[in-house]
């Protein structure tokens, strides 16, 4: 933790947007950030970049996280007199937040008792999170989008678990891409992972090692002031960690120090096999969670539009 | 029934974008119209016009619908050997996808064995909708958005349930407010009726009689080619019906015989407050439903960008 | 508190079972008790105590407890290749495992930061009950029971809300009904007050006033050496309390300092009017608690044999 | 189906208890045998039956079926003004009914349109079944028990998957335990087979090979009136099925045409290693279903008393 502790130091955004502030890194999306994205839409194709929700989903169990149980309330039920007439169906979802493409909340992992803002970590109770929630991130997420495409920058079909993407890989891939990723906008990383669930189904491949931001990658993403970042793997960060004995580095700095929204389980194929084919990597992004009361995540269908 | 047969007669879509089509009025989004829609950002500002989901929410029972139960699975989780070091919170909603703001799918109502398209209402089993399910419409729903704010056009604060909201009052609106309502547009209508949940927490109020469309705006909708409609209330329609023995008319005609999605639940307040303001009544609207396999609704959080 | 405290000192039970108890009181139903209990079953008649769960419940929200929710998970799904050949309907609940007839595990309710038999309140995380669970209880709870009917002995159809019932009163009962409690017997007392819920449908009249038992009869409880208690009222004690600033003294002594389970939303009215025909209060009382991991109470339909 | 169609003439009950029971072979539970079943109890021990609910259950996903999610709904919640004073726990649970240790009901299976009884299968919707819901075997279902250990009589530790057990082993457990299974008994098979998860921890292996009751043992169970019969396997039947044509074809003739409901997942380990040491094979049984309202089965915790 003794690093962790040093790095956060350096990249802490704690106070930067006052002391009640609960929003984070999405505070770069001004207005003139938005209009920005809105004139990223040249052609007019929308792609969607969100998983299915249902009992095929990519979990495996870790953690008490399932797939979704989707649930028919009614099928057919009638109202009214006529037997030819109104008929409806209903249904209902059991989901865990974090089951497959979402947003984690920055109420969503901390460490040393305290919450992005310095926040008490005591105010998330089985009530939910008293702080840091969701529904703070609801009039967004909507701001321009750049994807790189790391795979592709190292010539590459898909990364390796356990690959740790530089600073150096990203900005080879703005580069390769003639791209540049400024203040505001969200960035989707791209490592191919994603079609070890998709194509391969191998959840358990997917789920449990994956290519992904190393430690390093943190004070890039401070220093370029993105909203959010969000890849194709379960975590957005290389699993095995780099240093086994601090987990999930990037987590706790991102989300606790900087307080950036992470996105997890985005599908990215064929944007950028779009991308790749006409030669523009940004577009305008939106995937706004759900206003979910105390939520410290929301399942997403985050839209690009280029 | 004989008037809603007889006017679906005039209004039906079924085979007019195939006879595989489960998308329905969505199709009248074009490339085209998503930039008409982007450009409709001049300012860069955005709103949410989501209701919350949780314990809190509007719901009072009616057809088993009840208010989403959000659950803790966990809160401190540890991870890694340090004390100080990685913890997480989680969490678990259970929710009727029907249960605050939301779209329809084309699977949600149906008259005489047949959905939109034709479909047999067979398709749909406790195993979820096999056909028109949510997740067809995925890459959408953006658009340019279009408010119409009939209770302002009234000069009332909101409309009286029971208030059937003809087409001469729709264009009324458009001529009061200088807007005009064309193809592919997402329409939102403005009643008030939110504030009886959101002021008076009135649920009951809210739930059991409200204003809403009448059956003569159908082929209004339909002449202009909305791509969806939504409101502030929980039917769209008026209640009590204009029929008493026919129910849901607006329900039947749009969703089964247009494939036009219906939106419900959407807080317009703040959005209609913007528009008053600066006399600009359409925006980019963005409101991607979540990928629910098999789903006949989704939760929702629209956004609408000016 | 003080009173509560200063009771706490003379009924409690910490210890009295060994350092490691989970049980409490259902120590007391021993292998001559089970025989006893045996021994009560004359005719043969068997008597349902539990209420229905499904949307029908008591439920009105309080505290998050709401009714259950019912789902047909499948409905004539088939399997091999006949479709005149097999075919199965499953479901799936989603309840508060406190929402209708229950037990109160021992991990319930607590204050000054203990469980019964002094575990730390911390033992309960969002992973559930660590001590006390409702499983400790799983071999059981089978012994005598006895009806001990306040309402008759008082001449009334059902006690009024805030109705404390004293010990006087529940030996007066025993000696109208020519019964005793003895050690080791499950305790149910008849208020009548569920009518309330189940003839007159009033949920709100039968979860927010109740008559049950007073403080004073913590220490004849605890003199009786009863196993458990159960009433025809969400909470055995009575509301409102009897010191409006120390809310549900009787959960308290009983759960934490006595290690004595409550039973809850128990229809005793067919029994009680059995028991008066016949003159025999006694019965064999058999209601396993599902073994719910980690869960603080337990869905029950317990049933009197006689 | 023909197989089946044909046993089903020979061993059906429809009619036996009158044109609208729907309780089937519990009818045979007359007030003699339950009293004959409380003259089983000698030495007043307790042996629950069932196994845990939670996240470490068998299930592994066949049909939609999961373990239960247990969730808590309040950690500590404080209610009232003393900061020592009152605190509880609340929780809830997510589980299908047929998740571990549990009854079908009469609506759970059937073949051509029709359940036991004759009821049209139609009756089963959405909202629960209409006909043979669980909930009608209330009050019950408590009887004799009998255990017939097959495992121990054909001298093996447990029965592998795919062994049949015939009428004649059935007969053979019964001379060699000096017992005799009699109209209206509950009678428990123990195969050995739950070991293969609760010892050896495999769910595959327990989930999709079983020893069980072959097509034969069907008329046996007619002739022996024996009131349900639960074994230590998911499917109480044997799998892989003897014609593979024919799935469960126990299940059918036993629930559909004889209206026996089927007890599955019990685990009988510590009883039958009891029955071994004292040589008596009866004993009260208790195992109240859950009055889920609609519900086509109940979880348990099933109790014998010896």
């Amino acid at each position: 933790m003794e690093k962790i502790r040093a790095l956060a130091k350096t990249v802490s955004n704690w106070g930067r947007w006052g002391a009640d502030d609960e929003r984070g890194t999405v505070n770069f999306i001004t207005p003139a950030v938005v209009r920005r994205a809105a004139a990223c839409v040249r052609r007019g194709d929308v792609f969607s970049l969100g998983l299915s929700f249902g009992a095929d989903g990519p979990q495996i169990g870790q953690g008490g996280r399932v797939n979704p149980l989707h649930l028919m309330s009614a099928v057919g039920g009638g109202y009214g007199p006529d037997p030819e007439g109104f008929r409806y169906n209903d249904d209902v979802v059991v989901m865990p937040l974090q089951c497959a493409t979402q947003w984690d909340s920055l109420a969503h992992v901390y460490y040393a008792g305290q919450l992005y803002n310095g926040f008490p970590a005591t105010t998330t109770t089985a009530a939910g999170a008293g702080r840091n929630a969701i529904d703070k991130l609801a009039a967004g997420i909507v701001s321009r989008g750049v994807l790189l495409d790391i795979a592709r920058a190292l010539g590459v079909d898909r990364l390796p678990g356990g690959h740790a993407i530089t600073p150096a890989q990203l900005e080879a891939a703005e580069r390769a891409q003639g791209v540049h990723v400024d203040s505001g906008d969200v960035l989707l990383v791209r490592t191919g992972h994603i079609t070890v669930f998709t194509r391969d189904q191998d959840r358990e491949g997917f789920m449990r090692r994956m290519p992904g931001l190393g430690m390093a990658a943190v004070p890039w993403l401070h220093a370029r002031e993105v909203a959010a970042v969000a890849t194709d793997t379960s975590a957005v960060e290389v699993i095995p960690f780099e240093d086994p004995s601090a987990p999930l580095p990037v987590h706790l700095l991102c989300i606790r120090d900087m307080g950036l929204t992470l996105g997890e389980m985005f599908d990215l194929e064929a944007l950028a096999a779009d991308c790749a084919r006409d030669g523009v990597w940004e577009f305008l992004f939106s995937a706004p969670p759900l206003k979910v009361a105390g939520g410290v995540g929301s399942p997403l269908n985050p839209l690009a539009v280029k």
